[in-house]
């Protein structure tokens, strides 16, 4: 019993009273043999591979439960690993989650976490099929996200050829320029806003840019001109990025980055998180997708305009 | 470059160094199609099915720096997610790995860390095939395991049947009595200091068990009475335990259950983290493993020579 009417805490319910609410009544799909409740999950494997990404977020550091409600958590650490099988040309199917809190969380915050997991998940149509819940001083959500590349080739960094478009889908900059609103205690831009805690990933797009022949794909999360460095340094050449073809994403932040006295190119070409697509291509651009510029011979590296960027390039981790 | 002589740390190295030293020259398995360095891994699932468990260990929860060394920290992470998937009657094939650490960790540290995760993996022939790094206030370790079941069928908790037989692979109760020697201090008795650090997963036995006709199985990761019952909620059966049948057990542990002043049958009734596996048998047991109890009528519930036990019976996380 909880000792006062904040409601039951973890350490109240104790860990298999928490699982067993967090688990029930969720709807698996067809593809999980064995859910939640044994010692491992059982899932398809379609064509005989799986694939396999994992992040970790950590309170105070990828999220503030002062800004992100447990649900917008939930649904974030659902997205950012969606992306990176999506970055693959896999449909993602299933997620895995260890979730470690205080024990004096509560229990109905740990219920909205994993409603948000599940709600994020379930617009592509996967299931979380298990999870680990640990006692840890601040939360800590790791995910596991598994796809299934359906017969696909798998679509690497490497394989970007000069003469490739490179092309986006989804946004830039948004979730950088929301970052910064929240910091700066600006209220306006809610749409910017709720893009920093909550990714818009374009699910389905990687399947759709692999059917449609892309020679190398990744998601923006550390920042378009970071991650097409990866992409460029593992295929051994050099991209163009025209920032005329970004003005959409430019307009898009424009309005917050005067009302923070920001750069809103080191948002659109610098910022991460938004969790779009960015893949190349030999012929033409699938539906949807924006062209924003082409790959030449190497050496490795980033241009904008023909020249290298002096701004800011992403985030780094420690 | 580091500013004193303690050798450079994750952040003086920055995500990007860090995460090629961990990965730098590590053979991995011909399962593994893309290792890695991308944005996901592709692992060859044989069956077309793949099982998939995820455990996370906090530091100062699951274990302690002044304790274990980095690399016995990586050894158990594994040891103990790999042991979920032997519980289902498969093999450990694949990991992906999540560690967080703040940024005045070590380098080196870390690269011990990932040489325990490997050192262990390559026991039973399984790659680490992706991660990520984050910073965080503590160590977090979470591992994610996926396992080949090889066409058997998986092996469930909930499959035992009256007469069936409860055999046992693995120590019980040698992590409990490494724990309470590490606590008080006591010097002796390394070979249980030792368990307590490190697990001896039986390693394969799961896949022997099931091909025994094993009708189910568990690891002991909360303390054989927790999960014995765990399988007779499961299974709707009652368990009858014999203590002559532990002899073995209480005689590893009864000199350090001296030292200490506690109860060796708390240690080996009561004890997780040796990650034994408990399995039922509806005939003859395995060879390796040995019998333990049988398998009664309902209501689930679990006695110790056909009686309630009344000590300890293992570890809860909040």
């Amino acid at each position: 019993m909880a000792d006062d009417d904040r409601g039951e805490t973890l350490a109240d319910l104790g860990e298999f009273t928490v699982i067993d609410r967090l688990v029930e009544g969720r709807l698996h799909a067809p593809i999980v043999l064995v859910g939640p409740g044994d010692d491992a999950a059982v899932v398809t494997a379609g064509d005989g591979r799986i694939v396999v990404s994992t992040d970790m977020l950590v309170e105070g550091r990828h999220f503030r439960l002062d800004w992100s409600t447990p649900h917008d958590v939930g649904r974030k650490a659902i997205a950012q690993n969606a992306a990176d099988i999506e970055a693959m040309g896999a449909t993602t199917t299933a997620f895995v989650v260890a979730f470690g809190a205080p024990g004096a969380t509560l229990g109905d915050d740990a219920l909205r976490l994993s409603d948000g997991l599940w709600d994020e998940a379930r617009t592509f149509g996967a299931s979380i099929v298990g999870g680990d819940l640990v006692a840890a001083p601040q939360w800590v959500i790791s995910v596991t996200a598994l796809g299934d590349l359906e017969g696909r080739v798998p679509v690497l960094l490497g394989g970007a050829r000069p003469g490739d478009l490179v092309a986006v889908i989804g946004d830039l900059g948004r979730s950088a320029a929301g970052y910064a609103l929240w910091l700066k205690d600006i209220h306006d831009f809610d749409g910017l806003r709720r893009s920093h805690l909550v990714p818009a990933v374009p699910y389905g797009q990687g399947r759709m840019a692999a059917d449609a022949g892309a020679t190398a794909m990744t998601d923006v999360s550390d920042g378009l001109l970071a991650d097409v460095r990866h992409l460029a340094d593992a295929s051994a050449v050099g991209v163009d990025l025209l920032r005329e073809a970004l003005a959409a994403d430019h307009g898009a932040v424009a309005g917050a980055a005067t009302a923070t006295g920001e750069d809103p190119w080191a948002w659109v070409l610098g910022g991460g998180e938004d969790h779009a697509l960015v893949a190349t291509f030999p012929g033409a651009v699938p539906d949807g997708w924006r062209t924003v510029g082409r790959v030449v011979e190497g050496p490795a590296r980033v241009l904008v305009d023909g020249a290298e960027w002096t701004g800011d390039t992403g985030w780094q981790s420690f």
